[in-house]
């Protein structure tokens, strides 16, 4: 297992992570960028360790990954206070997320040992004249994961991407994200440790740091796929620069050849509050939807980014003396700061406009109209706060609430697109007509969220069907942050929510990205993989002569 | 439904695919290309039905394919006669594909009708606060289906793609493959009207004729996912296409986006004889590997092309032997018989030979010293092959045996490239060192197969495991031509094999590529798919709370 930790010094000084504290904008120490040798290392390990890996009962599996959760929770303390270094997502969020991360590391063991995944199926007599047909998936080898900045835990080192990943039996190879490098430093000295310890191959975890070893391993013929959390732009480029690579040779001079890219990218989440609903719940409407888009001050990839409202409810005032209500948060990183800002203004450029409290919206009304309350203060606010701030003030970004006319959003208009950070729109529809036109205008998304007036409320199964064609999970009377890893979950949704509709990269259904399916034909037992012997070694449910048969007993 | 019938004339008469018969070359009357109206014409029906076919029971879908299979088999001989004047493909041959054909388009209903293909998932108290949470695959839309030139009816109009994408719930739009553009549309008729009478909504299948017909498919936003078989050539252009897609809108002014191109394109697929093989079972290698090889002239995606064999072992000689009494095929076009003799041209060209019956194959000695052999005939019989014959032989193409040194199959190398057609190189290795370096440098491919002595050979787990890292498919004492359709098989592989190594276009999870998952969060049941309501009304196996339950009852 290779990392790089934050007592190593690069051979290029220049070249090094600096994390920030958010809320002073000041630096912390560097953490060097992996070396050339480095990033060799990790992949050679990550490749070596492969077949070993594979060859691992999924039981086995489970025991690592308990490991690494009782060392995230042995260091909870510690961890905490590190990530609120670089993050300032504070108390009680990160030490929340940690005791998540680790009760995720455990739930994917679980998936792993209870075997479906291996989708395992037998045909004793297929065809004729009769073939003995036998179907698993098998892990695809060595992963590079690209964690999240918005996530140190949840998708970060230790989080979503690399504990499906070996649960399904693939070696992991995790680039640090710049945004929190002693952090990603720390948690792969504890991973690894804990992966040694609890007996896993060496060269199970790996880590490395800098763009340019992002690069190496997206490149490398060793890498079977890549998992990535974060902007479009990031994940369309690594889709594309995977889909090109072919200029490397493996250890056998084959070429590179293109691999599966799972990029959890998001757009714009919608939610849409019905007629009835608009009338019984305004007010918990609208501290609900600011909750939902503040939480992480605005940074999660499912904040709800539209609110769609009935035409004079009255919700547009709501939601913006809800918002005046909260704290300045602070961004991440400068970048996002600097974004937002830019996004805001952007907004603003494109017919939005700052919604007031109490104020009531007029189409076509300036920002300078509405004078006097908090959420005017905002443009100046990100200006200074893009940047490294030399005024103490850090990445700090303020919720704001933004308005615009239903008939402005248009494909291309970037009303459409997703601003990261506390920025909720919310706009009035005359009718449903107008609502379903404007639903039907947004890109695919990775969740979309309904409320409705409760189990009557006439409008809740159209919207439903409506938003399911569209999206990758649909909320009723929920937020859409807040993703739950279980069996049922699916994170993910149509291009450009994600890369892969079909993958999910928070649940169960997170381990089927990293395995593919083998058929084997007439062969011996003992040359089966364990999963489709006869006898079922491992003890998975399996498909036999067409009926599901769990485990030994008969599924009906 | 929208099809483009033999009868109809294009606006352009220069528009048109024309069949040959492959023995004579002669060409067959002219079918119209679509033109732009049919085309739309046929987009819009499926997008229309989209809706109602995804709210449709898969029992229901199961009724609609037997309708189609029992419109096969009712016009069996007719179809079978017209796909061999396209083809030469004969008897028994066609007629067995045929009958295989409509037992396909069954058992994709009988998938559908499990339900399992659902992946329906409920979690009734997910996290902390609980959600009810619910996972359940949903119709991704109308498909846009390529079929191939060398299985009429397995891999044509009603074969697996558009199959299993009607089971899952999507309508199909077929492009007619040029090869065989009268009984495509004969196909059509007959699918629609077996579609129509069973009840399916109009525009569950169409058809279309000629390549800017198919290119406009592609690029359409209403079209969801596209399934191909066919070449590497075709498989990476629209791949390639489908990933650059975003000129067209749609209905609701909606940018196109990438989608998924389902490409089953094939590779060298290898085949591996023992050492102990070698000595107990080589004159039934000799011939099977021959009868694979040469099965349907050699046009299978999965034809053995490579067979790597002990040196000295004599099966060198004992394969010419074989293919020396075969008699000369036919190539479904003059291009194929055109790209066969290119192809064993090159194949010289690179250091191949041609293998001698009886005579002692020497590495480096020259064609031209093995003399007065049917095989020496070849080159001239393939250039006249190539083009519209005048000569009488057509598409004339003869089993061919070539041999090459280990030492010179080396990535980059045409010797490790696929040659369609009946021919096949066989390599001797000089241990298993040699023969484990030459199987390390082959492209993954959909299936590999392995020859051996039988229960005792030390040598078949090994080789199983090797061969199973890189191939879809590992058949032990078979021959990889010959693809079962049933719930264990897995056809694909990956890339360059397939365009997703995920991904099976033949058995029960051939339905997996046309659907993606969506996940439900606190919806009233009355609002949710069938699939994952409460009572569970399609009686579909789900996964509740953790736990497999089929069908109401306890799984284990």
């Amino acid at each position: 297992m290779s990392t790089t930790t934050a007592a190593e010094t690069s051979a290029n000084p220049g070249s090094a992570d600096v994390g920030h504290d958010p809320r002073t904008g000041t630096a912390h120490p560097a953490v060097a960028h992996s070396t050339p040798a480095q990033v060799e290392a990790a992949l050679q390990a990550a490749a070596t360790a492969a077949p070993a890996l594979a060859a691992t009962a999924p039981t086995e599996r489970a025991v690592w990954l308990d490991a690494v959760a009782d060392a995230l929770e042995a260091h909870a303390d510690e961890l905490a206070a590190l990530a609120d270094s670089e993050t300032a997502l504070g108390s009680p969020r990160l030490p929340g997320e940690l005791a998540k991360a680790a009760a995720q590391a455990r739930f994917y063991g679980t998936v792993a040992a209870d075997g479906a995944f291996l989708d395992a199926t037998i045909d004793h007599a297929a065809g004729a004249p009769p073939v003995d047909l036998r179907r698993v998936r098998m892990p695809l080898g060595p992963v590079a994961v690209f964690g999240a900045s918005n996530f140190p835990f949840g998708f970060g080192v230790a989080g979503h991407d690399t504990c499906s990943a070996i649960a399904a039996g693939c070696p992991v190879v995790v680039k640090a994200h710049p945004a929190h490098p002693r952090l990603s430093a720390r948690l792969a000295e504890l991973v690894t440790g804990a992966l040694t310890a609890a007996g896993a191959p060496a060269g199970t975890f790996g880590l490395v740091a800098g763009f340019e070893a992002g690069l190496a391993l997206v490149d490398d013929p060793r890498i079977a796929a890549v998992g990535f959390t974060g902007s479009q732009s990031g994940g369309m480029a690594l889709v594309e620069r995977a889909a090109a690579r072919g200029t490397g040779t493996d250890a056998h001079g084959r070429p590179a050849r293109p691999i599966p890219v799972y990029a959890e990218m998001g757009t714009v989440t919608p939610a849409v509050v019905t007629t009835a609903a608009a009338v019984t719940r305004a007010a918990e409407i609208a501290a609900g939807f600011v909750d939902s888009m503040t939480l992480g001050t605005g940074q999660f990839c499912t904040k709800p980014g539209l609110l769609l409202v009935p035409a004079g409810s009255g919700l547009v005032e709501a939601v913006a003396a809800e918002a005046s209500r909260r704290p300045t948060g602070y961004a991440l990183t400068a970048g996002i700061a600097d974004a937002f800002a830019t996004g805001l203004a952007d907004l603003r450029g494109a017919g939005a406009r700052d919604a007031a409290p109490g104020d009531e919206a007029t189409p076509g009304s300036s920002p300078a109209s509405t004078g006097g309350t908090g959420t005017e203060r905002l443009p100046e606010r990100e200006s200074e706060s893009a940047g490294e701030s030399t005024s103490g003030e850090g990445f700090a970004v303020t919720p704001t609430v933004l308005t615009a006319a239903a008939a402005d959003l248009q494909p291309g208009s970037r009303l459409l697109e997703e601003c990261f950070g506390p920025l909720g729109l919310v706009v009035e529809y005359a009718g449903t007509a107008e609502r379903d036109a404007v639903l039907a205008r947004l890109q695919p998304s990775l969740a979309a969220a309904v409320a409705t007036a409760g189990d009557g409320d006439p409008e809740t199964a159209g919207l439903v069907a409506l938003l399911a064609g569209q999206a990758g999970r649909v909320v009723v009377d929920g937020w859409p942050t807040g993703v739950v890893g279980t069996w049922a979950q699916h994170h993910g949704g149509p291009w450009p929510a994600t890369s892969r509709p079909e993958a999910s990269s928070v649940g169960a259904a997170a381990l089927d990205r990293w395995v593919r399916p083998v058929a084997f034909q007439d062969v011996p037992d003992s040359a089966l993989p364990p999963a489709v012997r006869e006898a079922d070694p491992w003890g998975v449910p399996r498909r036999v002569d067409g009926r599901l048969v769990d485990r030994g007993g008969e599924a009906s």
